[in-house]
């Protein structure tokens, strides 16, 4: 199993381990099928060094594509073919008001979940430009995904 | 059918023309019979002209709805009668720390979709300001919608 | 009945009144079991005396749980039993770029609604800081929340 693992790391990428939520919340709460993920971050802090920077805005979306999917496949206990759907990802890019290229920031996210997961990742998104992120984050993404129905429940 | 853009041309609007999405994500994304549809802008670029003013970001939101509903037509192939419930709008206008009128903003779309669809229309909501938006758009606006159960599936 | 409402007033939390959506949306929508909670503010106006102090922010945080608790309970009818679990909160927090502490604000609302709820009202967060809230409000925080699927229906 870990597929989703294998299948970004036969593509270069090396999975973030996963840290404990740091307050008081759920990294996702499985509601019978439907998972729903709580915002990743990318790199702690980064906004200072990268606003504005498109190219360094989408790898950070990249990286916080990557701890969600981590995520996703500890919730899933490394089966990712219980994976049916990512339905939505909302992405959140610190950016002033002069800042234009959400979108191509949140493709550096979008890309990961489809190189992941192929068709099943291909989701409906909301990009937004944001005043500020939790530890001074550049981009923080969260997800809403449906699960297969499991046989014995 | 096109039951939605009957509505509201008799009600003097006008639908836009359906873009694809221009990045990696899906307009919108059916799972099951819910419904998740992306973040539409108003008019691109348009926060630099309208930002502060209440009523041009009405307007602006209810571009964004219009766009919004020509969607969830285009989801239901033309036939609104599928159409169980919008549950919920999320609306982002682009404005600075002292604007406070969100909530007048946000109406210009929620006016919209209850104008076209009813009772099956009314929404719950949230309204936040952002500092910017893809494009410079000044107003995004985004929905999770129910649609009935199909007989034939 | 109304056991939100008392588990919060022995903990010295005194419920707010519940005011009617002041504009075109609804403060709750419910979709089979599936109940989708409007964003609620915490005091209105309030972010010009308290953006940028955690703590004021965290308190008023809270005071937008309780708000949105308040509508749990009238969602419910009082019977809070019929709450299964909270599944996310979306909290936006007014601060400016150099502002890091979301997490410490955003769980001002998550305490609140743990604290009401115990293993039930543990959730998936997304926080993020925006550039303004409506009436200037610091805080605002929305729910999704799954109910039991009720016998008689």
């Amino acid at each position: 199993m870990n597929d989703i693992t294998r299948r970004l790391e036969s593509l270069g990428h090396s999975m973030p381990a996963l840290a404990p939520a740091s307050a008081n919340y759920l990294r996702w709460r499985l509601d019978g099928d439907l998972l729903v993920l709580a915002g990743q971050i990318g790199e702690p802090g980064a906004a200072a060094a990268i606003a504005g920077d498109p190219e360094r805005l989408r790898a950070d979306a990249g990286l916080a594509a990557l701890k969600l999917l981590a995520t996703l496949e500890a919730a899933v206990e490394g089966d990712a073919s219980r994976i049916e759907a990512v339905l939505r990802l909302g992405v959140f890019v610190a950016a002033g008001p002069e800042f234009k290229r959400h979108s191509e920031v949140a493709d550096g996210a979008s890309d990961l979940v489809v190189a992941a997961l192929g068709e099943r990742g291909r989701h409906a998104r909301t990009a937004v430009g944001v005043a500020g992120l939790p530890t001074g984050a550049a981009v923080e993404v969260d997800a809403i995904v449906r699960l297969r129905p499991q046989q014995a429940r």
